[in-house]
């Protein structure tokens, strides 16, 4: 057993070439899976095409919605675009933006800006307090605890709420205006409580990909390796029986002594060393992110982050773990080293002449807000088994995971907090929330995949969509499912606009 | 129009004989109306009869359950009782606590106690932050905004709701409990709040005399005031109109000179004199208070808080105050003063030898934590008009009550906050409250006094009630009404337990 993290691509589907999110403090705590999520880079949108227009303004708001004691306000940026929208009242679709800049989620929630049109609606995309360009305390914002602790998902929810009464008194026309939320993974998590805890603000939300029961206590560690599993399972049970026997075949040639060592980082072309058990740690933790995070991204079309990733880039992997090849570590490793060419350089498009596998965790990025998150009170356990997944056996220990959270960042860490303060594990104390869930993704262990029709709590299973597919702009390979759900969530969105029209 | 500060018995009930608990500063600030509490002294309690027996405890909380840049911990109160409780998943009935000593919540919410056998349910009582025991920072908490700025409704709900989820999980039997939330006054504010933002920890809340809408742009800030007088109407219109006219008839004696500032001081038999300004000012809040206030606890049997106050004690001011007397102002405020005495001194219960119109703040008591919260988030508006109600004129002025609140506290008030962040105008986001609401209590101005069947809130009018009447223990002398409203209630709270035993 070793210790390893994982690069989540949580909402933002960033992947930075170099993987330099790790927290190598982290990774040596024995924190397990967590919801890092990937720094965005200004380097990563040379390819990305801004498909949509909006502008850019700044609301003020306190750091502090619910004490007094610190009186700081902030700048909060948000996006929005009126060309659709309808003055009389029209509807407002509105993004909780969640952990990384706002623009990238502007530009990759097409769903909302294809609707638009036909709702005549405005979109608002929200960005997340200490991300982007919305850092309470600019170059000091992750200082210290002192200046990260208002980091909290409760404080963002809070910072939507106020920004949005002010918003519709203060623009002509949206007084009256029905405002839907919607989110991705955690910002679909953050649009699934804010119709919870402020109902008298929005009508309704879509939840995509959002795990708010991937908790303490409540979903089982296991969920999110077993479904990636599953996923890669898709392209044969050699696929995944290679993975899952490579983890030792790593370690049996790190054990060989310098030759095997040496293998390793040739077969891998690694930048550093393996030459150290930490080392070893480092290149596993590398491909444990690899393959937790591309069943994400298992999009039936190319897209275009990073790597240039083709669609279904899963079987891109698969294709070069086709055979069993655990008769031979080297072997082994070889194919293992080409499927992962297949995530991190994908025609070529990995810039660098070879890879790190790790990184020291930079001054001023998303990664340091999510790993605080990550670490005080959105705690997801993660673990594995090498049975019922492909990945090396982890345990999940809460105990050791808050205790070195606490001794990184100097606080409390509350993993029991989320459940208490948002939905809990009965959802039924909310209404008109979509839960929309693709079966590729892992995160959906975490979700809610049942509907509880009294309380119009939707649950919409998209059985060949990744994270958050269906809030990507329609696209000619879409799968009929993924079609169906838009269309179901239109109409439920729909139905909560008439609602709230006839009764104001 | 002159400065006046209302003395407000918002949920504790509990009057000091000498009024001590005006913040001088306050109303030299021209802070109209606002919900001040009054200090809950020992002095007061000889008379209570304790009729019910409770344990009490501590528990652990965060100081800032939103935030990680704080992380001090407290001791929060609570006391419960469990002679009636059925250990094989009964009910458990909470009371959130208000502005004060939770003591006098526990023994003056007889409701909870009396259906609690037929219920087979626990009583729970838990203490707000900053009042009773509940000190966050011992006699340090309220030095500065430092150590005051977690006093807040969000953060007492969330203590709250940490609190129930942990006790439930640790009390033999109480894991899958049902619990029902009660509160009057603020505390009713809480419990529906808390049953809106924490659906998932309690099955539904009975708010009582919750002036939930009483905030900037909802509920007219003349409101308060006219109910107050209508109140005092249904003794004669005489008693009204002296009361209305005596304002003018005190400031025509004070303007006379030395003998009429004389006069004034005698027939009101008052420690300071009256000679200034400011003197008179506190003459007429003093009084104001008085009016204000009675109209709370016109209950129809006797009370034993502090004065030992008759059934319905607005007759007996109005016994006064029969005839015209407004022809001279001697005579008037002759009779004024009488009308005050039998609110002050009831049955010669006043032991003081005269009476203080003015005091300074006390430096630890409920009374400060109040006079924080309503200068902080809990602002609710105030005025009066001299015409349509019994009160001298005053304006409400937000800007200058914010201005004011701020120099005083060092913080920055939110006045919009509560509306944006609770239930807001249209309180149908949540579901399973019930709002009852006493006629001749002025705070019914500011409540829900309609229903919505579709979200199982029910608004129950209770004519003959004063100051969440309801709340209290049963007395032969219960009107009709009330015993109604008791009933309906029981009927509802029974429901709700009966649909949450269903689905668990």
């Amino acid at each position: 057993m070793y210790n390893y993290t994982i690069y989540c691509i949580l909402g933002s589907f960033l992947i930075t070439s170099s993987f330099e999110l790790e927290q190598h403090a982290a990774r040596k705590a024995n924190l397990n899976r967590s919801l890092w999520p990937l720094k965005s880079s200004d380097s990563l949108k040379y390819s990305l095409k801004f498909q949509y227009t909006y502008s850019t303004a700044y609301f003020t708001l306190p750091v502090d919605h619910f004490g007094f004691a610190n009186t700081d306000t902030y700048q909060m940026r948000y996006l929005y675009n009126m060309d659709y929208w309808d003055k009389n009242g029209g509807t407002i679709l509105f993004y909780c933006g969640n952990e990384g800049d706002i623009e990238d989620f502007a530009i990759n929630t097409g769903f909302m800006w294809d609707i638009s049109k036909q709702m005549k609606a405005m979109v608002v995309f929200a960005e997340h307090r200490y991300y982007g360009k919305s850092l309470p305390y600019g170059d000091k914002s992750f200082k210290d605890a002192a200046h990260l602790g208002y980091l909290t998902a409760e404080q963002a929810l809070a910072d939507y709420a106020v920004f949005l009464t002010s918003f519709k008194a203060t623009t002509v026309g949206a007084a009256n205006s029905p405002v839907v939320a919607f989110g991705g993974s955690y910002g679909g998590m953050l649009a699934a409580w804010m119709r919870a805890k402020y109902p008298q603000i929005i009508i309704g939300a879509l939840a995509a990909s959002a795990p708010v029961l991937q908790f303490e206590g409540v979903t089982p560690c296991e969920a999110y390796n077993e479904i990636a599993t599953k996923t890669f399972a898709r392209y044969g049970s050699n696929c995944v029986e290679n993975v899952r026997r490579s983890w030792e075949a790593m370690t049996d040639l790190y054990n060989s002594g310098a030759s095997g060592q040496a293998y390793l980082k040739k077969a891998f072309n690694l930048c550093g060393d393996v030459k150290t058990a930490d080392d070893l740690a480092d290149l596993k933790g590398w491909l444990t992110g690899a393959w937790g995070n591309i069943v994400m991204v298992e999009y039936p079309y190319p897209a275009d982050f990073l790597q240039h990733l083709p669609a279904w880039p899963v079987k891109g992997v698969c294709d070069n773990l086709q055979q069993p090849y655990w008769d031979s570590p080297s072997t082994l490793v070889t194919q293992i080293s080409l499927a992962a060419q297949a995530f991190f350089n994908y025609s070529n498009s990995f810039s660098g002449s070879c890879f790190n596998t790790t990184s020291e965790p930079d001054t001023l990025g998303a990664d340091q807000g999510w790993g605080f998150q990550a670490c005080s009170e959105m705690i997801m356990p993660m673990c594995a088994d090498n049975k019922n997944d492909m990945f090396e056996v982890s345990a999940w220990d809460l105990d050791s995971y808050v205790k070195e959270c606490a001794k990184t960042y100097g606080i409390v860490p509350k993993p029991n907090w989320i459940m208490t303060n948002f939905l809990g594990v009965n959802v039924t104390g909310a209404t008109n929330i979509i839960f929309s869930n693709g079966l590729l993704d892992p995160w959906h262990g975490g979700g809610v995949l049942r509907s509880y029709p009294e309380q119009n709590i939707t649950a919409i299973i998209i059985p060949n969509g990744a994270h958050h597919l269906d809030l990507r702009g329609h696209n000619a390979a879409d799968p009929v499912d993924v079609i169906a759900a838009r269309d179901m969530e239109i109409g439920i969105i729909t139905q909560w606009i008439a609602d709230y029209q006839r009764e104001h």
